[in-house]
């Protein structure tokens, strides 16, 4: 079974470019995973997943234990046979997802008790579920199983942080498959004291690569920054870190900037079906009236599917005949949009110019913001 | 500018095989296209649409002269620019549509004024104002404006008639591009002295091709296939015969036996969004509880994109979890099996076996209806 190997290509400042096998092949980093809530990103079939370029889909283990269950996508082959897609799938552990849907759960020492958001019928998820379900789907990186507090209760912060590292060395203990990398997961909320002392306490476990989770929740962009830099000030450099659920530009500038080499997001398919347009200088709502004759497209700069064909106008007759079109090409733009700049964050970093790349497009995104 | 010009390829009894050129490229027939009502298929892109071996799409006057408007169309380059859809274009009149989606409409001899279903504003549709809306959006082959009746009612059959024969020369008046070809309509209901008196009427007037309209709108199976045989057979044959509306694989093969060239329908993408595959073994409905452990494609014998890669189980969780991949799904199995139809039916009128081939599919199709 291939090894999970990490290897810095290049580095400038805290940024990295680096390379992290899979079973299912390698990826280059920076790189940003489309999310497949369940087992499909939304609107978009694999084959236009992987046009636009996208290395790593990332899919929710929350929903298929729910919904249609982790055993019959294993009888179905496992996730990359079931959803037809042949490269690297990262699963999460279902903690964020049963802190942040399901109104009521019941926290105890040793895992979850909470209602299906879908049927109201009682649950339960523990590291060793967690697991188990995972091991069913098939993923090439596994996650731990961890509590996501509110960033900013301090005492609340410091009481889910220390399950998080109990159920992360349980995690490590229920592993069974050699052919997926478990990733532990740092919490702390916006502390930098509880942040050093998980950052410590994660690192010596051992995984052979590291997710700072529990962030872009609410906090302030500054603590968030703040944060992620501690954070990788502490993670061993020679293995790659992931940063859970973030997905702007500006973010993934900013974060990539202090060490980050992973990231999945929502917000690009979400947007996308909110007839939102993401660019490299700020958003476009296609609703809005004043495209109903703009021949250009949404992004002059832009070479993916949409850009290279379809002229505003068009994107804005869809949104407004409420035409599935538009949510799909505004997906394959949305989600081109992030994957392109990590490939140019990469470029740069090799190049050696990220700091320059980095304020130049920062520049650009802070220029322009229509809605 | 290209000539509109009709070579019969072969014929296998009254069923034909030709080509039809048009500025947009060649249509082989038998053609089934699929219907873009809002300039677009609904649910794929136009790369999906081209990929599952679509050789045209329709595309609905009354819907594009409501919105976005032809004006705006015939601005941005025309529905080929628009939509971007490089290959040949069908365009209704919007009588039909006037006739079944309106609720309050005046048909007087000039034409006739109705409510939006939209807004609700007032709107009006003449022979003249249709010929000037799709000279605007600029498809390969437009239609005169016809009048649909109830097709059991006699005397309103023999009024619309009248009124469409009136409306098809006032058609001819008004057109003026030399790059699209005016297609006239045969009306008549189920009635054999009307439909004849129609094909003669449409047949004198020298248009480059001849559609039946009115049927498949509630009349029985027997009607229907009797009054096409009763018009083919007036109808001139060096020119193509397009059945408006017709979709199912029974009705394509039967019609084809009778003399059709070209077909359209919403069937196949309407079924796909309320979870049901057209096979040509019968339907599937992917709701149902039993796909749900179902490994086998949609249709074993199917090449299309989705039966190559995916499972019934799959397409189940699609529908049951409400993901749009499942309508991107159905539509691109739905269509590839009328489309590929078309394709065998061609395939066995060059090869003069085409009433084997006919009886074998008919005999299967009617073996299983599973829903």
């Amino acid at each position: 079974m291939t090894a999970f190997e990490w290897t810095l290509d290049a580095a400038d400042g805290s940024a990295r470019a680096g390379t992290f096998t899979t079973p299912h092949g390698a990826l280059s980093t920076p790189v940003f995973a489309p999310v497949g809530t369940q087992a499909t990103v939304k609107s978009l079939t694999p084959a236009q997943v992987e046009d636009l370029g996208a290395q790593m889909v990332l899919a929710n283990t929350y929903h298929l234990f729910l919904r249609p269950g982790d055993e019959l996508v294993a009888e179905m082959g496992g996730l990359h046979s079931f959803m037809h897609w042949n490269k690297p799938i990262l699963t999460d552990s279902g903690g964020f997802q049963v802190f942040s849907l399901t109104k009521t759960r019941k926290i105890d020492e040793d895992g979850v008790t909470f209602k299906s958001h879908i049927d109201g019928s009682l649950k339960r998820l523990s590291p060793e579920i967690s697991m188990r379900i995972q091991e069913n789907l098939g993923a090439d990186i596994v996650m731990a199983f961890d509590e996501c507090a509110v960033p900013t209760d301090y005492d609340y912060s410091r009481l889910a942080m220390h399950r998080t590292h109990a159920w992360a060395r349980r995690c490590l203990e229920a592993k069974r498959r050699d052919d997926q990398a478990l990733f532990g997961i740092v919490q702390g909320g916006v502390f930098s004291d509880l942040r050093a002392e998980s950052a410590r306490e994660i690192s010596a476990m051992d995984f052979p690569g590291h997710a700072i989770g529990g962030l872009s929740v609410g906090e302030s962009k500054p603590d968030m920054y703040r944060t992620i830099a501690e954070v990788n000030n502490i993670l061993p450099a020679n293995k790659p870190r992931y940063l859970m659920g973030v997905g702007t530009p500006e973010d993934l500038i900013e974060s990539v900037r202090r060490g980050v080499d992973i990231f999945d997001c929502v917000l690009p398919t979400r947007l996308a079906r909110h007839n939102s347009a993401m660019t490299m200088h700020g958003r476009l709502n296609l609703m809005n009236a004043s495209f109903a004759r703009d021949e250009l497209p949404v992004d002059s700069e832009c070479g993916c599917y949409t850009c290279r064909h379809f002229s505003r106008a068009y994107l804005r007759h869809l949104v407004n005949a409420k035409e599935m079109l538009a949510a799909t090409l505004l997906s394959i733009h949305n989600l081109y949009t992030l994957v392109q700049l990590t490939r140019d964050m990469r470029a740069a970093i090799i190049d050696g110019n990220f700091e320059q790349f980095a304020q130049q497009k920062l520049a650009q995104l802070s220029i322009k913001e229509t809605e």
